[in-house]
């Protein structure tokens, strides 16, 4: 089975995801958001039956499975990238679900009003939304990651072994870490085990080729989580 | 197998797409959410293990399964919701998880700065969001939901049968017909298929029973879909 991923080009955003968990769990695939340009990204979406929403989109035979979550569901099923058993494969679902939603509401913060418009014509009330972000939003979230790995007593989310999940935190973390450096440093001392998923995975062996390669995109104000220094702050 | 659902008391919000997935299945379940109050169901969220991030959630026996999306993939694998070939599964979760985002994009839109403050103090950019939501969001949405429906030529999201993504989206378009009824009147001639869901699912004869029962919450100014007269537009 051949899978072509198709996202944005240029761009770590949602796609940066699927393309950890590709490459961690060594599934052979072709990234073709970097082959094409949005428009020709845009003729394939719109080609398709059934028609995805948005990117990300994966393409596996005849196939074509959107929604990032979905999408890393999908994936770990066929290849075993989370626990088999019924606990621990919706545990990891339910993990993926809320990075997402922190994932969107980073993106809300530097688009409160209209995500069609630029950030700087919303820059007053993006102000008001960082705040709350930082001070309510960040600590919940990552008080409840830090609660799992809690719970978890094993070094991973999800057991003994990293899952989809692990590597879906990392990307946040680093998301994050990009946009809102001095929230990151405030917060470090109360979520020591997600900063050691962090480095953990980081570390990885099975991502080792794929951090050395030139690959993975860097973190932009065209995506995701964007480092506004305005928006940041302890 | 008897299942709980908890969830915040009197509204519909997010539970309600579960509420109906169990009823239309005829799946047996206890609705905690109308026995006990906010504070006893924040009681036994932090009681469990894995912590589940926010209601609602569903207890199963030792499962405790989180994230409406996830819960609704729980419960189709285990009672025949959806279809069960990988193509039509993943059709349906792809469409729940989008249901998702529109959804909380129109909790975000009389809440765009601080989903933790009052909407009367985040009115002027409330009204900014709506006008963004109601021009571009809703017809992208709902454009797309159509486009489904027209592939699929069988009256169904996902084939010749509902699935609960065909009751999320009765849901939706409940919901934001109560938000937001001028700016569903004007879009009403452009979703033809998407509004004879609607009708099917209220018609379904798997839901006559709980439509009759008067245990259907309403919606208010509590919840997630909210009228605002200020904030709909034809």
């Amino acid at each position: 089975m051949s899978y072509e991923l198709w996202y944005w080009p240029d761009v770590p955003g949602r796609g940066e995801f699927i393309r950890l968990a590709l490459e961690a769990g060594g599934i052979g695939y072709r990234d073709r958001s970097c082959e094409v340009g949005g428009e020709a990204l845009m003729r394939d979406l719109a080609g398709r039956r059934p028609r995805p929403y948005a990117p990300p989109y994966l393409v596996a035979g005849d196939l074509c499975i959107a929604q990032t979550a979905n999408i890393l569901l999908f994936l770990s099923d066929r290849h075993g990238l989370a626990p088999a058993d019924e606990a621990g494969r919706h545990l990891a679902h339910q993990i993926q679900l809320t990075i997402a939603d922190i994932a969107e509401e980073a993106h809300d913060v530097h688009h409160p009003v209209d995500a069609g418009a630029y950030y700087e014509d919303q820059k007053a009330e993006a102000l008001r939304a960082a705040e709350a972000f930082r001070e309510r939003r960040m600590p919940k979230y990552f008080g409840w990651f830090e609660t799992l790995l809690e719970q978890s007593g094993a070094g991973w989310l999800t057991g003994a072994r990293w899952s989809y999940a692990d590597l879906s935190l990392f990307q946040l973390v680093e998301g994050l870490g990009y946009a809102y450096p001095r929230r990151m440093a405030t917060l470090a001392a109360d979520i020591p085990l997600v900063l050691a998923v962090r480095a953990q995975v980081r570390a990885l062996p099975e991502l080792a080729a794929y951090f050395a390669s030139g690959r993975r995109l860097g973190f932009s104000e065209e995506c995701l989580f964007r480092h506004y220094p305005e928006l940041d702050g302890a």
